[in-house]
């Protein structure tokens, strides 16, 4: 196993206290729940409280994400394993500022079940909060709702966190949620399993020199193994599932997210990038911003995912919002 | 291989055009050179010109931290290469504003040959060029002159990038860069080698377990080699090489880096961070900012760095001096 880690056990209690340490200007454990890391500015005053969430093993989701004009908090389960409801109760308690909180993750069985529970705890002290589910990978599944949510988090999280930062409520902050989640769309490629430090070894065994399409990023199944291709081959392929899922289509402006899920370097990324703006390009696509590094990781995991979402007036506001987190920053 | 490339030989050129693509509203390729990014904003009037470079293979490092407010401009060579002196010489064309430029990168035999020549033709057109070897590597060599650089590199960028852009003259640039890099102390483990896209293999075999304490970002070797320990006590071991060699003593401020590798993740990075701020805060040494994250790597090595930085109020300020590049945002 190449991991520098302490007891395998704990690696997540020892992550977020490293974390909260590393970047105590800010953000904080909450006090009530050593699984919450909480901004420093929550609860802010008039504010939707925004909070997202997941099994962590992805980072820089879902803490990194936490911070000024971004997330309020973030709840954090074990690898690849939802938080449980308590913490994400508690986190509903740390931020919500009188206008009600929306929960925000990625679309798997027990994040939904924990989640759930959490929106009812918190109804019990009479504080709403509403719910969206991120379901952005086009290979998980035919049916869109059931469709997991890898990278294209990030952007959802950045859309409803930019409209509750500009004083929208509750209803306001869900609509734009539902926008960016509905322009979405990502699909990836693994070319290694990630390693568990409880196993001491990865998830499976990958021979070097294979890759999955469409993998998830907890080592779910793609749709088929094969040799690794070139670049230009694979970005591609995806390109040729993403682009006419939405459809994303001539004369549409994008952003693009080229994903590292962990251990692929820039330099792959930035030669995937180069070919999928040629892609679009040449659909007449216009690329309106582009975001090219790890965001949604599966630790040490090689390989790559594009994410795209077809933006307007308002989604470009929204990406544009000023923001400050450990790992984004928005000028 | 694990990579996500076309051509091998042309990864560089890919590379970069890739990222001139993805990050144009920030930096674009030099006309004159295409191993040469350059910022947007250059020339910037009355401003010193601030030229960092090296091979390439270590992104973000060099080409990440060209843009407002920081480096003018990165020359990049071939993967753990020099650049040549016609793209160092470039770089110094494209950038000067009649206030002369400085040339930064770590301590390596190829680079101070290329760079010097390139000092030479931009002084055959009357350009004046001063040079900063990076020599932070504590383990590299005890006479701290033949020290390779590492990821002190950033530090040392950053405060000379901030001194330029404040207005200083070259000398007082130059000086602001020599005290960064007087102040700079790092060290690194390696778990793996990285992989050359050419050879199709890593530089080295590592067998999966062992650790070289020592490792060079080009896979220079380490001193030692050995089974993987905990977190705790590999940055207990750095920690005992790093401190008493400035030294670094009770009362201190510092800046603090871990940096990973290339495939380490951020998991692992705040759980050494974690051990790395109880060691400083028990010798009494207060801890002004700090960064995880990767900054200097060797692609797709496994493995971890350390780099404290001593401040004084002059460093503290050029720390914290605004600058905005596709991988380093200070507000």
């Amino acid at each position: 196993m190449r991991r520098l880690i302490n007891d395998p056990y704990e690696v997540v209690e020892d992550m977020l206290a490293g974390y909260a340490k590393a970047h105590c200007d800010q953000v904080k454990l909450c006090e009530n729940s050593e699984r919450v890391i909480v901004s420093n500015e929550a609860p802010v005053k008039d504010k939707v409280g925004i909070i997202i969430g997941g099994g962590s093993g992805h980072e820089p989701l879902f803490l990194g994400y936490v911070g000024k004009g971004f997330a309020d908090a973030a709840v954090i389960g074990n690898i690849n394993t939802s938080p449980s409801p308590d913490a994400c109760y508690e986190a509903v308690k740390a931020v919500d500022a009188g206008k009600g909180c929306l929960y925000m993750y990625g679309n798997y069985a027990g994040d939904v079940m924990n989640f759930d529970m959490g929106v009812e705890m918190a109804a019990d002290d009479g504080i709403k909060v509403e719910t969206i589910l991120i379901t952005d990978d086009v290979l998980s599944s035919t049916n869109i709702d059931d469709r997991r949510g890898v990278a294209g988090d990030f952007f959802v999280f950045k859309i409803a966190s930019s409209k509750a930062t500009m004083g929208a409520n509750l209803d306001e902050v869900k609509s734009a949620a539902i926008k960016a989640n509905d322009n979405t769309r990502s699909m990836g490629v693994a070319l290694s399993s990630s390693t568990l430090p409880v196993k001491g070894t990865t998830i499976f065994e990958m021979e070097e020199g294979d890759m999955e399409i469409g993998m998830g990023i907890h080592g779910e199944p793609g749709v088929r193994r094969e040799k690794i291709k070139t670049a230009d081959e694979v970005v591609d392929e995806i390109m040729g599932y993403v682009l006419p899922d939405l459809p994303f289509e001539t004369g549409d402006e994008v952003a693009v997210l080229v994903n590292s899920l962990g251990a692929t370097p820039l330099m792959d990324l930035h030669i995937c990038y180069k070919k999928a703006a040629e892609i679009l390009e040449d659909k007449g696509i216009k690329v309106y911003k582009s975001y090219v590094g790890p965001f949604a990781t599966s630790m040490d995991m090689f390989g790559m995912s594009i994410t795209l979402m077809k933006l307007d007036d308002e989604l470009k506001e929204l990406l544009d919002y000023p923001c400050e987190t450990p790992y984004f920053i928005q000028k």
